[in-house]
């Protein structure tokens, strides 16, 4: 089915009004943008910022409902792009086996979104795994010529502190073996043996940088910031100073330039960057929001995760950063995910769902609906008017339909809206897009959480206040490491709250509403180039393993030579 | 001066008969070509294979005459493609920073060359990283489950011996640090503790897979066959098993795809493959090859390190693979690296060339002129007419370029002729390509120097005697290794020595044409997959390690965006 709706990238750009001359062609479906088509003045455009209820293992179709909302807003006769995040071959090969939409919303080729794409994450990888190499050579370099290095190389000894080299090393893999690694085993002219490990690359701070630049100086200057490691005295090592942050940059130069692909109704969908929701901001990048805003009336994206993780990320950091503010914000919700968001069940993907849960069950339902109503609230709080989206499957009951509407609106939604995105496309989304384009008519003005002249403390307590917390707490490393980075100058920066997607609370068991909790920060660390600090409640799991069943078990080509087992 | 004399890549490939519909652009100037291009007929083209004598560090400026030569061919009025491999990362960022050619004959857009190009690499990185990920994923839970694996997945035990891993991970970087490493360090949910490795990704066997498939199919069956490691029982585990083999192939489907790039003259290059020439074959892909013999009357293609390696390995293992013979074989020199080949000097990439070197010394290059003849004598017992091209340097003395004349032709060589590539281009090698196509028309008939039924350790033998040893001695754990490749039915292969490029024999200390030496195999591995055995004479680097002052230093991006520090 893949091939049969697609038009030529070069039609579907033209009709935004996206010239050839600013298209870099990666076959016949598929072109990078070149940034000279960003003009100076404001954007046009009406950004949509899709989040959702908590997640479940069941799904809520945020991507399915993303796209099938930008083909709706096509199909009502307003011009919309979509703009989302680059999936990662690790959970493609995991569990997934895919990630880019599915029935009649979904990105095509769905096979190049699910592989290389244009190599942005190879580029990424190759980057940041160049510093790590950088950095163990010169810790070597410096060990062996000792007091003759400056007098041998002419170059400044940089001190690493084997006990403080932040920087880890990244695959685009999930591979728990490599989470904790020793390197230059028994040392001598293989390298200095130090503990290490690799992150997903998903999770590479400069994942984040991409997705916050705004350009190629900016982008150059942030990755000179990135800080590697500490000195013996203590003071942080950057990539200026190892003299790799050119190299670094010049390894990602195309990776700057976002995609331009189709979805199955041919609306344009930009895809670029991929950044973690918990450890970084978990939007895709101000590039391609710039862009699409610029060529078009609309433009729905989505945030990762929850509307406490990915939509409290976009306003408080990447709003922030780029002074692009969303006109509207929509919740995705399903009914099975707010009755599974009851806490009432142990729910794991791939087994049978329970019958309570199946079954229409509006006492359920009410029960898991107050998760809604908390991230109704949450959302409100920016100021935005806020639409939820049902994703609707066909099992669902009007009753419990019913239910949902009145209790959407009684939290104070500003609407509320079928989606059939998946069975229908936009053709079934259509009536939440003339909802959406209601919204976001409404007068609004974003309010950000705290100003960047407030105390790291208390941009913490601010953020953890919206949760619900009792307290916010800090462990005595968090303490010093926060004395720390106010005086290295990094007060004025926003939070990254690392903590668990899949509750309100930091804590994962705490479902539904969760109340008479405390938050938790067990350390902060700063991620300079990106711009933010990174405040850890719990442990974040950034490099994922292969289950027993794994995806790739699936995937082949078959006697055509034809890709099987994606999706 | 990268972009000026550019011709947009489908006007190059329309010249060649390649029609448009059989390109996939990345870019204005460079295309993959679509394998339906390639006819079931039999290629019209002739082939000619640049080899060189003892590589010294002073460069021969083989990719630079190849290059000539390609464009000199069309500048005498042939029609001429070249096929080169993609330069690695490492060397790129460590020491060389650039791998395109150089002057007036170099491939371009040459900062594509030398990056990402078209994401061959990195997707040769994936797939064999997937397939370690895999092998860890399957020892943990199989450790894991125990006695329940079986039960709870419906999977056999593969039984893994953690001993016996023999896939490592790969990155396309100079990572000392990573060249002995141990995994799942405390082993529970982060794997099983073992040691590891890393080797740089031209050393993966999926890089000599590429380079050898015949088609994607091909690729598929080679793939199916690698093995991973051995079992408890000392049994081989092959990709196929832990049903990886599939998902690999999928992620190496565009790389099977050559990419067409085009020279400072527009001359057309296909790019493709770059395995090492030690551990693997060190040419260019077989795909390659048969679409530019098919598109083009002559085809200039280049085998990694001196003719004792690259071009015995595209003889003995690649043309008995493919059945594609050259026609010719071209020995680069230069006056200077062949005195350097005397064994006089002790000579270190950067430094100032030592007098007798610089100035004219026909004494000291009658006695490195030796190196010469033995790889002239050594490119004859094959079969084919050799001619000797004379990289030439603005310093070369005539009397010097004189001797270097009547001694290449006393020892045989069907032509000799002065390459000026660098300074002039195609212009500048014409006289060379009219030598060149002399030497084609002559009458040839390819000899091996073994056929399959040879024992294993006759074959090695037969190599080995060509270097002019007394003996070749094995280890008692290659005398085991050797049986046990007999009894696992692999004793057909043809044999791949891994050694020293930097000596005829396998000890690098041994300069010019050693006598009086013994060669010793330490152990034999099989490459089941690319489809030959590996023979290790002495330890071989497949990790290169970053200097005290590398390449990436030199680096970035200048005021316009434009990338600075690259050749």
């Amino acid at each position: 089915m893949a091939s049969i709706h697609l038009k030529p990238i070069n039609e579907v750009a033209q009709r935004y009004g996206i010239a050839q001359e600013f298209l870099i062609p990666y076959g016949p479906s598929i072109a990078k943008i070149d940034l000279s088509l960003i003009k100076p003045q404001a954007p046009k455009g009406k950004l949509i910022l899709v989040s959702s209820i908590t997640p479940t293992p069941l799904g809520e179709g945020k991507t399915v409902t993303t796209i099938g909302l930008s083909q709706a807003l096509n199909f009502i006769g307003e011009s919309c792009i979509a703009c989302i995040r680059q999936p990662s071959l690790g959970p493609v090969f995991g569990v997934k086996g895919g990630a880019a939409g599915g029935g009649k919303a979904q990105v095509l080729p769905m096979e190049k979104l699910n592989l290389h794409l244009t190599g942005d994450i190879h580029a990424i990888t190759a980057a940041h795994n160049l510093a790590a190499a950088a950095l163990d050579a010169r810790l070597y370099h410096e060990q062996r010529l000792d007091r003759q290095f400056t007098e041998q190389t002419g170059l400044p000894r940089l001190n690493i502190d084997v006990n403080q080299i932040l920087w880890k090393r990244v695959v685009d893999h999930n591979d728990r073996a490599l989470r904790h690694i020793t390197v230059g085993v028994n040392g001598g002219v293989n390298g200095v043996e130090r503990s290490d490990g690799y992150d997903i690359t998903a999770a590479s701070e400069l994942m984040a940088i991409l997705a916050l630049s705004e350009s190629l100086k900016d982008m150059r200057q942030r990755i000179g910031q990135i800080i590697l490691a500490h000195d013996i005295h203590g003071k942080p090592i950057t990539t200026e100073q190892l003299e790799v942050a050119g190299a670094m940059t010049v390894l990602m130069k195309d990776a700057i330039q976002p995609t331009l692909m189709q979805t199955s109704e041919n609306t344009p969908v930009l895809i670029h960057a991929g950044p973690f929701a918990n450890i970084a901001h978990g939007n895709s990048s101000v590039i391609a929001d710039r862009i699409a805003l610029q060529q078009a009336d609309y433009v729905v994206t989505e945030a990762g995760f929850g509307s406490d993780m990915g939509m409290e990320k976009f306003f408080n950091i990447k709003y922030r950063q780029s002074g692009i503010a969303p006109s509207c914000v929509v919740l995705v919700a399903t009914l099975r995910s707010l009755k599974a968001n009851s806490g009432k069940f142990d729910i794991k993907p791939g087994q049978p769902l329970p019958a309570e849960i199946a079954n229409s069950n509006v006492e359920l339902l009410a029960h898991g609906c107050k998760n809604l109503g908390w991230h109704i609230n949450n959302a409100k709080r920016y100021g935005l008017p806020v639409v939820i989206a049902i994703n609707r499957f066909p099992t669902d009951s009007d009753e419990e339909l019913d239910y949902l509407r009145s209790f959407a609106l009684s939290c104070g939604a500003d609407g509320v809206e079928i989606s059939d995105a998946f069975a229908a496309g936009g053709e079934g989304t259509a009536k939440l897009a003339k909802v959406v384009t209601q919204a976001c008519q409404k007068q609004h003005q974003v309010t950000l959480l705290y100003p960047d002249e407030m105390s790291l403390t208390d941009k913490i307590k601010a953020i953890v206040n919206t949760y619900g917390a009792n307290n916010t707490l800090f462990t005595p490393e968090a303490v010093s490491q926060l004395t720390q980075l106010e005086k290295l100058g990094f007060g004025h920066l926003p939070l990254c709250i690392a903590k668990t997607p899949l509750s309100i609370s930091a804590d994962p068991t705490l479902k539904n509403v969760p109340e008479n909790f405390d938050v938790t920060i067990s350390s902060f660390k700063v991620s300079a180039g990106a711009g933010f600090i990174r405040a850890y409640a719990g442990n974040i799991m950034t490099m994922p393993g292969l289950g027993t069943l794994p995806a790739y078990r699936n995937i082949d080509i078959d006697d055509q030579g034809e890709i099987v087992g994606l999706s």
